[in-house]
């Protein structure tokens, strides 16, 4: 990783600066782009970066646009980054469906062709990402948590579970909680890693915890009125293995909250308050 | 008045709810668009109600997605109405330029062709709006407030100065201060008006407070790193109108600060708060 980084704009924010940013990456050899929000505290020293993963057809911008994070984690003194939810390289077929392909990355590393070369979103997040965001800006490298939305709360799950040390603090909004158990996991797993489903597992956050449950509590906030809640999320599902095996978890259902980021701006401050708790003790 | 309002889509927010509907505008001629967010309190009763006027570009969306403004009214108890900046109805020329015709409706009754006959948004904004959201909303007609961003910004001001017993409290983001001495103003009511200059001054915020100031203070927050603020912004002509004519105002410049939705969300609670302190006692 020694590729520089390209600042796309940068913009005052509650005392600090949210900012764009492009940079070659070597995982999925590719022009990557991701989102940095520096707190203002950020100015004296490094500080706790939480990290957004976002959902099926956004980008980095999504987050720092739609959420309204930025206030709270001026208070908190915590740095949050979004990475886009796909490479932009394109290939074929990839903007065939809005569920598979381009901004639809899944925070897997594909193994099957054409996909293998570009697509190892997984690899991205968990390790170059933050090399990339501690090379260039003060984050503290001991104090890193992770949080998402819908297939970005799928891949928080999935990074923190398998990475315990890595995130100290994990929370998701809205998760594909159970992915071999719903459509669209199935569609971008089948696409990305093929039809061997024990490689699969590693990207199940209702297997993984299963598996190897964190001591941590997880927080996790579902709206009732969301319309994939059934099909497509399946939290009942996550909730049941993490209840077994002994994963201490806060699973809350919010009446009347649907899929959207009104939704994540609704508790997005109890999300931080949390990571927070962790990060900055 | 007598048309209905459609429903195109609602979504629980901070305990309330973000909604967007649609409606036979009779002063425009067209199909128009505006959201409202509604608080909790408005279940129990009528609530203040404040308009947004949103910039160049924008849409009935921009304030409800970017600024972050539903958590605050939640608390204050303020309902937040935004209309589109222009009627969407097409017209020869009206997207040739990103500051003239579609979302740039400049807040003006158009007395020339072809823009007379739809562009009355004017009208639309302090008279048929507010009825429609009466009729459709428990909203509380003796308080009512208006600020906005740039073009809307401009307008908020203008709205505020003609009709002081209609809205209770002004403010506005980095506005069009002085409309007739600055480009986009000048293109726009040479478009809209005509070449007689007499008919401009009436959307002239600098003209208008040197004519009748209000008696209550105007608040008014602006970037220092604003691209136009010193072509097209103007707000040292503003300020200098209103300090002859005795209107009080607060005109606070935030360093570093650009023209963009960072900088509203920044500085939006301090607007709610400002105006609920007039339109909640």
């Amino acid at each position: 990783m020694s590729t520089g980084l390209e600042t796309l704009s940068e913009h005052a924010c509650f005392g600090g600066v949210q900012g764009y940013y492009r940079h070659a990456s070597t995982e999925c050899r590719a022009p990557m782009r991701f989102s940095v929000y520096r707190p203002p505290q950020a100015q004296a020293g490094p500080v706790p970066v939480l990290y957004w993963l976002a959902g099926l057809t956004c980008t980095e911008e999504t987050f720092a646009i739609k959420a309204g994070a930025q206030r709270v984690a001026a208070e908190l003194g915590l740095m949050l980054v979004a990475p886009d939810t796909s490479p932009r390289e394109r290939l074929p077929g990839d903007d065939a469906s809005w569920d598979f392909g381009i901004a639809a990355g899944f925070y897997v590393d594909a193994t099957q062709e054409p996909w293998a070369k570009h697509y190892r979103m997984y690899s991205y997040v968990t390790r170059e990402l933050p090399a990339v965001v501690a090379a260039h800006f003060p984050a503290r490298a001991d104090a890193q948590g992770v949080f998402g939305h819908s297939m970005g709360g799928h891949g928080a799950l999935v990074c923190g579970l398998r990475n315990p040390s890595l995130y100290r603090s994990v929370s998701a909004f809205a998760p594909i909680a159970a992915p071999m158990q719903c459509p669209w996991g199935v569609k971008a797993f089948g696409g990305y890693l093929g039809e061997d489903r024990a490689a699969w597992a590693d990207y199940d956050a209702s297997v993984l915890v299963a598996r190897r449950p964190r001591g941590d509590r997880l927080l996790i906030d579902q709206g009732t009125a969301d319309r994939f809640l059934a099909e497509q999320l399946r939290p009942e599902i996550f909730a049941d293995a993490a209840r077994r095996a002994g994963q201490p978890f806060d699973l809350r259902m919010h009446p009347g909250y649907d899929h959207g980021y009104y939704f994540v701006a609704t508790f997005v401050e109890d999300h931080l308050r949390f990571h927070a708790g962790r990060l900055c003790a």
